[in-house]
């Protein structure tokens, strides 16, 4: 089988999710509200998860499917997944703040084997397949060499934890004095992806879960960055974790 | 004198600087520190500033030109002035991290007459001419209805100032805590139009200089939006203060 060729498909498939981000229509009942804070879910979300769903298994039939929205979940262990974020960066599109991205990871036997997330309001389609580095829009890209004194800190809220809302804000202080300076988009997959392309150098978030760094986590260590969890462990495809995503030369303090 | 043809070339005249931004070429050498943290210079800060200053005074002869970069400054009490940031959002722009703007603000015997910001990233051209109403690329926009509660919170750092990092960050977590969630994008001129278009709520720093803020405050209140100091005090256009914008429902706590 020539895997080349589905991937291919896949972009395909991920870029025309971005398009139907585009031509959204807002309106007030497209909003449904998950449980916790500022968890929605929109009825793009959904049909953009269905519409992946369908093209991703017609692609690669004997491949798994992994999504955010209505709980899909399945083993990852054998053979190929998929592991989707229909739309990362919820609040952002219910607010038409132009960043939310189409996140869609690839693992064969557990392991991560291509990523690709796709960012519609600036058309940058970031790729990655396990050892063969990361790209942008086709064209090669990699991490920034700058220490954290001479980096961006991008940061994620973990809005739906309120119980880490403290110890958020105090780390970001911390890096804040540490950096030039920090940033939030509201969108985990285009952060990352932001590290890979040396626009930033450091990403943490306390809690996330694997559509949202699936995709992005693989185009960063392709890109010559390192992810793992905040104490330094490897993250867990299979539930929620922390996340530090640097360039490998910036730290935590 | 018809003032309506002027504006419109002025219009183009950003479109162009926009232009470029996007076409630069990165390099080391293109970086100057200037006082403070985190307070940069590049030559295409120069080279755009140079460049509209030109072709502002081609347009309207009997305008001053007050801007960010070399130290030009004048007065703006009478006649026409214009108050330029050729890059906000310039460690973005080192960075490549797009997301600056261009902001041309203009007075008129010292009043807000009209203000254009201009995104190339997203090719969004914010407009407003005094009780005209705001406008992104001619269609009109207006900020939303929401309360704080189902609100955005937009912040800036004020990264030179160091002595402000730790009351900013306190009134960031307070504001966190009680809207949706926050955004930092590192460009408060496309903060303000963002609050403009309805797509966030609350913006504030605690010092900004009238040439981030010229522009996008007069496209906020002509959206329908409010722009004040932190106390409640009105902004001025002579020398930095702090910047509290709102939808107009959006309070601080």
């Amino acid at each position: 089988m020539n895997i080349d060729a589905e991937l291919n498909e896949i972009v395909e498939a991920v870029r025309s999710a971005g398009e139907i981000i585009l031509g959204a229509k807002r309106t007030a009942e497209m909003v449904d509200e998950k449980s916790g804070k500022a968890n929605f879910v929109t009825t793009y979300d959904k049909l953009v998860q269905e519409t992946l769903n369908r093209k991703l298994l017609e692609i690669m039939p004997e491949a798994v499917f992994v999504g955010e929205e209505e709980d899909i979940h399945a083993s990852i262990e054998k053979g190929y997944a998929f592991i989707v974020d229909p739309i990362d960066g919820t609040t952002n599109f219910i607010k038409d703040y132009h960043a939310s991205s189409v996140s869609v990871g690839m693992t064969k036997d557990g392991e991560q084997f291509f990523g690709c997330v796709y960012n519609p309001y600036l058309n940058e389609m970031f790729t990655a397949k396990k050892g063969e580095g990361a790209f942008l829009n086709g064209k090669p890209i990699h991490v920034s060499s700058n220490p954290l004194s001479e980096g961006v800190v991008l940061f994620g809220t973990s809005p739906y934890y309120p119980e880490l809302t403290d110890a958020t804000f105090d780390m970001t202080k911390k890096l804040f004095k540490a950096a030039l300076d920090i940033r939030r988009s509201g969108s985990a997959a285009i952060d990352l992806c932001n590290i890979a392309a040396g626009r930033a150098e450091l990403f943490f978030e306390m809690v996330l879960s694997p559509w949202d760094f699936a995709a992005g986590s693989l185009i960063i260590t392709e890109a010559g960055g390192k992810v793992t969890r905040m104490d330094g462990s490897q993250i867990t495809l299979e539930k929620p974790c922390s996340v530090l995503a640097t360039n490998s030369v910036a730290t935590l303090l």
